[in-house]
């Protein structure tokens, strides 16, 4: 009998495994590819300058006429920001996703000038034929509405990808995740699970997004200031809560933030928030109204230098300016990276004598992921044969695989992602199986890709140091300094107060110049290397700091 | 009877009162100043290429003749740092100190160069009469030995200046803090508290030093793996019980980390540390034990990304590398803005099978700062009539003034302190009273100073968008471009894959400078600045990129 190569199916790591953001796996078989999630990551501090990163596309551009589906979990800006990017390469793929989703990744394309994309709507418990595969949207909770689960069936057996997820009994304006489904699927059986690893350390059950209704209660109640509530634009069900609190207690309610009044205005149009009649007030209006009648509803609850709230706070803010009438609560928690920017809005807000509440010492906040109890509830109902945790820095991803393993999935059937990493699932195993291209590409402005490492270098050099730029004018005929140097400096040292200096510096590469005329040297190539180490070695030992020098040197005859 | 002036303490805020770091404090009467520590603050994530944040000392230096002294609480850099700075304006100032904080000045101003300080020793208990003033130093417990309050008898009353403490009973290798003699003094009367505000927000007490103990003795029972501590460099009490732990398991012990290994000298020379015979080896001789006979301290609990605990973890470090043969703690907390930099160690050292312990997940740090039920001990102790808590975030100061409000001290009483505040004490009152030039001043390099915002604002654009430079000579008098304009950037985008981009920026200089011409433009000055407006726009117009611009236009004559 010979023997036939099994068929298997690649799972391709594009970005998000290691560290949050820039989720983007694609799910391979034979000619088809789908995609889940296309997010971007926000640059590392040392990304100087760079505004957004995406995932690297190549793998797909080199098997484009496989790619059948763009499938998205939910609309943070880890799952769908680098869906425009996507688009630009790939504007015939279709992209499935829930309502307000969608919603969200039409604005965003649209401000892309991405025109005639395939954007098609999915409710939970729809099922696409995607070439090879089956796919099926589940329902699940998480901190914005319409978040799924996504059933992946393939020839060597099906795989859930639980997209980010809470288990929410008692979620506001949405059904609780759909257990039932999960279980039912691993009832008949599920080959892998891809699961949400954010919260893996964390013990026990996250809290019901409706337990904060109490919370808001006991602030709301008696509460004679105005009321400003920082949190994430996109929780639109926290929002809801608001709103529904102020209606109680007789507050209106006002919105600033620009990302803050876009979320509110798509989830009032799709229909996820239910806004009761006139309780909306203009911002401008605020001041109508005492204290004790309005909440403001805003952005910057991470402490964002150009925030609303930020604003508010130092009082750079058009219209609010925040002071001992306002109690502010920070209805959010630290993401990490983070904890100064906002520390510094919490000192400024005491320092004018306003409140504050914070997670820290109030329930103001709960997450949007499943802690360990709900993860080993996922594994109880699914019992893979395979288990990949996903979504979640390193540390994160070992704990969710130690979890896995406790709870059954023997340990050679587990393994950890990387980005780039290739993993082949067949009916009988789950093995890495090389890379591809992938990992970071930073878009930065209107160009993609075109800052790499040497000039992020250069710009962290020139962060540190500075630099000194001298321009001048040699005759190498008759070897002599034919335009005087002349010094620039930007970065460096205050030239105003150091007129001395960059009167030093030029006289250095005067000297330079004519040292090496002495020594016959009358090739400008190496006058100029010469020059540039020259100011380099005095610029070092005046100032102790290495700018970069720039040598602007022309052969002009007299 | 004619009135006369009521005598007035002035108590001078120069730094470290809202955000940690750069504590330094003026106490003034008549003719007398003596000034409470002196130190750094680290750079903010904006002071780019800022290497240290030192207090501004103006006002010292605008009354010098009334300089008596300057007293050091403990040998933190936020309370030492600045040591140096001050001593190169006051050379002839002395400084008390205890013995292992003077021990590790000394090794400070050595460093710069600077010689025949007048260091004098003291001890817990010594009175010294400096002016007007008389000083007491008290023992307290710190996250470092040798740590004290300050007792200041005024012409006013009695100021007790609490320095960083906690309250431990049962210390490593020192004495409790020294409630006795603080209750004493506040049985004769305390005008003012000055007090420790870090952990104002915090309920409780904060743990013992030695109950690490138990800790350490469960980690290192049945150990096998190599172990290797992260923690402060200063905290000898630490590096004791892991030395006393790896004796107790049959370890043997190596340092690595310049501060760690300078501590550790000093420690030992000043005979603060208890290490048995023969139980330190060189790092060197570490492969030539197995595993579980050697334990490993380092520097780098905080992610720094060059200490000994980054580079092990990258396989950067010349000696060790780490693996699943290693168990690394962190026996340390994250100072906040740090949290980014220790999960990326963690997440290193999970791939390379590593494990790690760190507070978050077992009791292996304690704080060095009182928790509430700590500071209400210092206030029922004390009873001041006046209060100002000092040393913590602004959130954390009126935390702490509200907890002091409690225990009795009138709000009137209360004076928050920020860096520049003078405040007056006189037998009756304690009330803020003006300003004096005060604040950060920013070391970089060897200038100390010469760093300033317009300096700072060209660094940030420079981290951002880089720079484009142009040179080009023109012949006003024939209105003409005699030599051709030249292009050069750094940190703008990558040279080597835009060359048609550098060229394009060439052609629009040339385009500008001839179009200027046709104008009638023969002024040097205005076409240099229209040069500089026009590639500005044509490069935002093409990268959306905002570059610094320097033009190097001369004058050539044809």
């Amino acid at each position: 009998m010979a023997k036939t190569k099994k068929p298997k199916v690649k799972i391709v790591f594009l970005g998000g495994v290691d560290g949050i953001g820039m989720n983007c796996t694609a799910f391979e078989y034979a000619n088809d590819i789908i995609i889940v999630d296309c997010g971007v990551a926000f640059p590392e501090d040392d990304m100087l300058g760079v505004d957004l990163v995406i995932p690297d596309f190549s793998y797909l551009e080199n098997n484009a006429e496989k790619v059948r589906a763009l499938l998205i979990t939910h609309g943070h800006e880890d799952h769908i920001g680098a869906v425009p990017f996507f688009l630009q390469k790939f504007p015939n793929i279709p992209v499935f996703a829930t309502r307000l989703t969608l919603g969200i990744i039409d604005g965003k394309i649209s401000e892309h000038g991405i025109r005639n994309a395939r954007l098609h709507e999915v409710h939970a418990g729809d099922v696409l034929n995607l070439g090879v595969f089956q796919t099926e949207f589940i329902n699940v909770n998480h901190s914005m509405p319409d978040a799924c689960a996504i059933c992946i069936q393939t020839p060597c057996g099906r795989i859930l990808h639980t997209g980010d997820f809470k288990v929410d009994y008692t979620p506001v304006g949405e059904r609780p995740i759909d257990l039932a489904r999960i279980a039912e699927l691993g009832r008949k059986g599920i080959r892998l699970l891809l699961c949400d690893s954010t919260n893996a350390e964390r013990p026990g059950y996250t809290p019901s997004e409706s337990s904060l209704a109490v919370s808001f209660d006991r602030i709301f109640n008696n509460e004679t200031r105005r009321i400003v509530i920082a949190t994430f634009s996109s929780n639109v069900h926290r929002v809801q809560q608001i709103i529904n609190a102020s209606e109680k207690f007789g507050r209106k309610v006002a919105i600033t933030g620009r990302s803050m009044q876009n979320f509110f205005n798509a989830a009032v149009k799709l229909g996820y928030l239910d806004v009761p009649e006139d309780i909306m007030i203009d911002l401008t209006d605020v001041k109508k109204y005492p204290p004790e009648r309005v909440t403001v509803v805003t952005t910057g609850s991470q402490g964002e230098p150009m925030s609303a709230l930020y604003r508010m706070a130092f009082g750079e803010h058009n219209q609010l300016a925040l002071s001992s009438n306002d109690l502010v609560v920070l209805s959010s928690s630290a993401i990490p990276g983070n904890e100064k920017l906002i520390t510094k809005i919490i000192n400024e807000l005491f320092k004018r004598g306003t409140d504050v509440i914070t997670y820290s010492n109030y329930d103001v906040h709960v997450s949007g992921h499943a802690c360990r109890e709900e993860l080993k509830l996922m594994q109880a109902l699914t019992q893979p044969e395979f288990f990949m945790p996903v979504h979640g820095e390193y540390k994160h991803l070992i704990a969710h695989a130690e979890l896995a393993n406790e709870m059954g999935v023997p340990e050679c059937n587990i393994v950890i992602p990387e980005n780039g990493r290739v993993v082949e699932m067949s009916k009988r195993s789950l093995k890495p199986a090389g890379n591809v291209e992938a990992g970071a590409v930073m878009v930065d402005g209107s160009g993609i890709g075109e800052v790499n490492g040497a000039v992020l270098r250069e710009r962290k050099r020139l962060s540190e140091d500075g630099v000194i730029i001298v321009s001048a004018g040699v005759d190498t005929e008759y070897m002599c300094i034919s335009i005087p140097p002349e010094v620039a400096t930007r970065g460096f040292i205050y030239e105003k107060e150091n007129e001395e200096l960059i009167g030093k510096i030029a006289e250095s590469a005067h000297n330079s110049l004519m040292r090496n005329f002495a020594k016959g040297i009358d090739n400008i190539n190496v006058l100029r290397t010469r020059l540039r180490d020259d100011i380099a070695e005095y610029a070092r030992r005046r100032t102790k700091h290495r700018p970069m020098i720039v040598v602007m040197l022309n052969e002009v005859r007299l």
